[in-house]
């Protein structure tokens, strides 16, 4: 029986961000990723389904935004609803010690068809989830179906800021700012 | 020489389709599509760079939207440029005789999770080429992203739409329709 392994996943992706980067992806094995993280490759199949999973998270930022979704007060309309959530984001997920990380990361993604494939797909799940935890809130259907999609945009936008090294600033003002400007833009009028 | 084959790929994408419903994306080759097209495989590979893309419409859509986002009466404002280039899309080519095929090419792509992230990513590369036709309408930059990501909604609710069976409207006014919607959602304020 294997061990319990101590953060498996995020050692696995550290080790696959940095044979990517020196390797590229497509010269890349899943034997080679668990290696250089002192694990085993069946270690690896048990927190990732495929290679191309090692760089995304397992859900975690869908969970965080789904919850704070949830737990935002209950007179926040829905855009409100979504800001809670990118604050909850910036505070427990999208913190100082991850951005280098998360910009070497966009980087490697950027570069590779299939990893900006999986990603688009996950862009789709994200956008699907926080449709679904604002429908819970009782927000009209299609209402719920903009905002999600403009929460989207949003979190797309203050990440894209967040993981620029030219900026310092810590994500959750990034999405407040974002969200004022994507409400001032008043495209719908 | 290979001669040259008339609608070779709509010839490739209906003998896919046929061959996906039949025994499944996964079991189903190149040759084997290409076979039931009466083409060759290299011809298949003149027209598609994979088996993923056989589906896809390598480009026609994103195109006729752009076009039509330039054509747009020019005080049109953003929403309004989107609206006469789904019009435009459902004149050309999301037309009567096309609706069959696209209900069943969806059922096709939603089964399958390659093709669902192919799909993914032709969507966010659709939102991107309709936000540099905005941009090169002079609309401001953020103003010109989130009339883009909405546009992207109106075309995929009202695509979404025109494909259900149990409906016989067309493209172009279940767009408006949509679009209609999106702005009465008001989601902004």
């Amino acid at each position: 029986m294997a061990r319990w392994q101590p953060d498996a996943p995020g050692r696995l992706a550290a080790a696959a961000l940095d044979l990517f980067e020196e390797h590229g992806y497509e010269n890349t094995t899943v034997a080679e990723i668990a290696e250089r993280a002192g694990l085993t490759k069946s270690t690896f199949f048990r927190y990732f389904p495929d290679k191309r999973e090692v760089l995304f998270d397992g859900g975690t930022v869908t969970g965080v935004l789904v919850e704070g979704i949830a737990s935002a007060p209950p007179a926040a309309g829905p855009l409100d609803a979504v800001a809670h959530a990118l604050d909850a984001l910036g505070r427990t997920f999208f913190t100082a010690n991850r951005r280098e990380f998360s910009g070497r990361r966009q980087a490697v993604l950027n570069a590779n068809r299939e990893l900006r494939e999986r990603e688009a797909l996950k862009r789709l799940d994200l956008t699907a989830s926080m449709n679904e935890a604002l429908d819970r809130r009782g927000v009209p259907r299609l209402t719920a179906r903009v905002a999600a999609e403009l929460g989207t945009l949003v979190w797309e936008i203050a990440y894209d800021q967040w993981i620029d090294t030219d900026n310092s600033e810590d994500f959750g003002p990034l999405a407040r700012q974002a969200l004022a400007e994507v409400r001032a833009a008043g495209v719908v009028r």
